[in-house]
């Protein structure tokens, strides 16, 4: 397999992650696309991805699959032992709840923050930004705000149990563990009044697959 | 289990055509949430989905689900037969990487765009959707540009395979399906170009699931 991506990214960082969880490195080649210099804009890459965004895994059959949460479950589901997408029904239900408010809650609410009221990945890259949207500050402190809160919603979640989806840890850990990457990047501090989250991302970050992901 | 919804809406139409593939009906309560007076934004409905939208699902233990992804997972895998998420590796992939599309670009912009561009769901809701945010407008249109680019994008798709994740109907064409509601609700209209998204959405509309949702 290969994976199409870029190190010490948030959501490449995610996948990493989940292929030292499974043992998977061995498997798997990686290449390297060159984000800020907006290679993801290019029609050879949004032939692959036409959202245009890193990671890309490229089956052993040519399929290509983005966006992180569809790249776990195959990679979990591959040789039948899934361990991060949940084995019964209320798992599954309760991993894809939290991944779905992570994404929106958090790592995606950043990017938005990141790409449009930063200077985010530079000045080749701006263009693809859409500036005619106009109001890029509004509307990137809002997903600031977003993901502040967000924050705070997961403190109160890991207020009351071990890891963000219940008592195991999962894809949704990885999630928000990389969103506080990402709001590390995009300097946004995490309140800090949020004791809970930050004691379960200290714990989570000693975890031998998050320590030395792919 | 019980389900707070409300009938006719985008949202609560996916799990109620979800309901109707997997003929478990008889098992569930409907309790209805009153949307335009703002029910779902007042602390007994948050206290049981803290994002504030319907559809909910309580389990017979209790447990609260929401995020229609994660409840679809839940009654999919239920009996142990999923029919809507994929059996293999890659069909779970290939359903999330397109349910994750369906959602950012179809359904979610739609709902942006509706709430904040539009009158909505009218003067009682409206406090709730943090009109200081301003550019509203700009913010909302370019939801509504999101969401006609997502309809090409499908249209594009479904050029060159039957349904939206494959061969297979799957949770990402009732995603898709459900967009499309919502977009007739919002007034944006399918481009005249996408003929093959037309006739993809007049096969679907005509399973029984979708003619009949629970
Ligand atoms: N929803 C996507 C998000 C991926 C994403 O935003 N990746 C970032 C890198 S961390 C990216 O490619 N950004 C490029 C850009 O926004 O221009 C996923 O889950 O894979
Ligand atoms: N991501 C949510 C979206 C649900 C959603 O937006 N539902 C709409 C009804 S179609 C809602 O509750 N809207 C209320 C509001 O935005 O105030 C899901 O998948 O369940």
């Amino acid at each position: 397999m290969k994976i199409y991506d870029i190190p010490g990214f948030p959501s490449p960082l995610r996948i990493r992650v989940v292929i030292a969880e499974k043992a998977l490195a061995s498997r798997i080649e990686f290449i390297k696309v060159d984000l800020p210099a907006a290679e993801h804009k290019q029609s050879a890459f949004l032939a692959i991805n036409p959202t245009g965004t890193v990671p890309v895994l490229q089956l052993d059959d040519g399929t290509y699959l983005s966006e992180c949460t569809a790249i776990t479950e195959y990679l979990d589901n591959l040789e039948g032992n899934p361990t991060l997408t949940g084995t019964t029904a209320k798992e599954k239900g309760l991993i894809h709840m939290m991944q779905k408010r992570a994404d929106d809650q958090l790592i995606d609410a950043i990017g938005i923050y990141f790409h449009h009221a930063t200077d985010g990945l530079g000045a080749q890259l701006k263009p693809y930004k859409k500036p005619e949207w106009s109001d890029r500050t509004v509307w990137g402190q809002m997903h600031r705000d977003k993901a502040i809160s967000g924050m705070k919603y997961f403190d109160e979640v890991l207020k009351t149990q071990p890891y963000v989806a219940g008592d195991q840890f999962s894809m949704a850990d990885i999630t928000v563990w990389a969103g506080l990457i990402f709001a590390g990047f995009a300097q946004i501090a995490i309140p800090q009044e949020c004791t809970a989250l930050v004691a379960w991302n200290a714990k989570v970050s000693e975890r031998p697959s998050v320590k030395n992901p792919a």
